[in-house]
């Protein structure tokens, strides 16, 4: 398929590797890095392969005035407005501001995620091919696979990452943290008590602006390697609400202790 | 001002009242129930005031096969694209997906939330009012107080409270609970102990269709107001951010119980 440079729609070739690719662990495939995802109501968010470097400088200088989730955002729609146009050009960026702070500073999923989540699922929203993950407990549409690779991505790395370029960083920070959880609360509360700074602090908007940084490149990352029909899921969707019988996460003890409690188990 | 019911632009309107009504506690207003918010970047997301029973007859039907942030999204894109058309007929709902659960599983904040966040960013996205909130602690766009409105109706109201019509229900569910918090683990957990039923049950399904069908409800119910010019924040945004010098919510004790961690408090 790779060696397949021919124009040909993303339509016509899922057709193809549907048959090919059943029950196979890898669906999925590419044919250009700019590709068209027509989706069944007609808006066709078509991609083309970002370049990283500038998604993480864009993000990086945007969080000071908009946060989180909409510097997400602006960091992957931004340069598509310009090699793309519409939809990017006139997609609404403000229309994601209120999910900075977890939803409007309630400290739930971190609003990077859900800027994130937001960009790629209007990006893959015309590719439904299905991918079997990692432990084959779960079948997801391309795009739930990206976006859940982003949350771990989050959960299990040590960040920020992003490095500003001389001159950009509004201040010097330290420490890098690993969340565990893509919840705000937890994950900036623990970065805060390893750099020993309070919440309303400008280190903190500096870790803020690196870490929404870092999740627009691993967003594009990801997003290129789909484009390039290479994309394979890195993480088991699902895993820890089939484990736990739960929607959940894998830091049960932040909250819970030792005291794990026992929920109903009743199935019907 | 609700004398007027010439058509006028809706930046006519805006920029008239906000000279009228700076500092003043109430900014919303709206000129008619048919209302053009075209943003700066020329994407206008009409709004028409919506029908509350329509809203939760759809979402509730949805939700068994698109679960909760989808299902918020259609039940109020949908009657939309019927009254209005674009940009909601051809908006691709499923790109909102992969918020179920908490986004992808992880119980995060509720995908119904985040489901109404993004319907109400798009809708208001054109509107730049500024609305001083109930405490006088914030100042924030419109669209983030109705949104903040909504968060806090999740987290303090007995859901569900949508009854489906007769043979519309999956399964009778005995329980309400308040969950204290919009993130999704807590929030099914506590009714799940309540009810005495597993997650993977058509209980659980039944409950987060019917709380599902409440949020898209209560979400059109503040838009009408939005519309009509009525809409007054009813809660204070960020104000447990400020408080706890974090962003947070008003449940610490559900997983910290007594033991309250110290956070530095360094201010820049």
């Amino acid at each position: 398929m790779k060696d397949e440079k021919k124009e040909i729609s993303r339509r016509d070739v899922l057709i193809g590797v549907g048959k090919v690719a059943a029950g196979a662990a890898i669906v999925s495939v590419g044919v250009s890095s700019f590709m068209s995802t027509a989706n069944a109501s007609g808006t066709a968010y078509t991609y083309k392969k970002l370049n990283l470097d500038e998604v993480g400088r864009i993000a990086h200088e945007t969080y000071f005035t908009k946060f989180c989730a909409e510097t997400v955002m602006t960091g992957l729609f931004k340069p598509l407005a310009t090699s793309v146009g519409d939809p990017y050009a006139s997609f609404p960026l403000n229309s994601i501001f209120w999910a900075h702070g977890g939803m409007m500073g309630w400290g739930t999923a971190c609003g990077s995620l859900i800027g994130a989540g937001t960009a790629i699922g209007l990006i893959t929203s015309g590719d439904s091919t299905k991918v079997t993950t990692p432990g084959g407990r779960a079948q997801v549409a391309v795009g739930e696979a990206i976006i859940n690779d982003v949350i771990a991505f989050y959960a299990s790395e040590s960040l920020p990452q992003y490095k500003p370029a001389a001159g950009q960083a509004k201040y010097e920070i330290k420490n890098q943290s690993v969340s565990d959880t893509p919840i705000c609360h937890i994950s900036v509360g623990k970065w805060m008590k390893k750099e020993d700074v309070g919440f309303f602090t400008t280190e903190r908007k500096e870790r803020c602006a690196r870490l929404s940084a870092d999740i627009a490149m691993y967003t594009a990352k990801l997003l290129n390697e789909w484009a390039d029909g290479t994309y394979k899921p890195r993480n088991e969707p699902l895993a820890n609400a089939l484990d736990n019988q739960i929607t959940s996460q894998g830091n049960c003890g932040d909250c819970h202790g030792d005291n794990i409690p026992d929920l109903p188990g009743k199935k019907v």
